[in-house]
């Protein structure tokens, strides 16, 4: 499926965003988006995602007050991606309360897979 | 599909995976893995990915020598995307000979969707 703007989504419409804080730079999580909630987040100016397991719009920060403000949306080569520069205006992005979804509850130590070259 | 680590594959048996400039901290691709694409980059310290265009084991620079270190993997709160603090060794990650893949091929201009709240 491509959308007016070229992008290309997936078999269930749908198009991976990588959530980049636009200060600290550091990725605080991936989420998704169909064509109706990227326009929505391109009209609000804030991020609404494809909940996949509600399978329903999910404007982030309705329900918790976190929204997430986003100043850029970028694709890539082939359009199947999306990177937003975000501001996090509650300060968190993640259910568990810590600023990024990528870092342990208590937002100190990475959730760490490996270090393979380290 | 959770595999050994805990990791969360799709139906597909693959996980996102964002590759981000170790030192410019610039987030440059998103590819996918599955299992054994990641026991690969583990263990050799170069991205390996999962092509999902030809099907097959993609040992990212064995063609184009524009290998990718990965320093460091870390996953997400539910487990189902990964995030690569990577070193392009051979200085570009995208096909068109750019940096990113998030950037136009003559690595200068964004790939802009859009700017809603600049």
């Amino acid at each position: 499926m491509i959308d007016s703007s070229g992008l290309r989504y997936d078999a269930q419409g749908l198009i991976p965003a990588i959530l980049q804080d636009h200060v600290s730079h550091e990725v605080v999580m991936l989420g998704y988006m169909n064509a109706e909630s990227l326009r929505q987040t391109l009209e609000l100016g804030q991020a609404v995602f494809w909940s996949r397991s509600r399978q329903e719009l999910w404007h982030k920060g309705a329900t918790s007050g976190d929204y997430v403000r986003v100043h850029e949306i970028r694709t890539d080569c082939d359009s199947d991606a999306l990177v937003l520069q975000v501001e996090l205006l509650g300060g968190a992005v993640c259910h568990t309360g810590a600023h990024s979804c990528f870092v342990e509850p208590d937002g100190a130590a990475p959730r760490l897979v490996g270090s393979p070259s380290a």
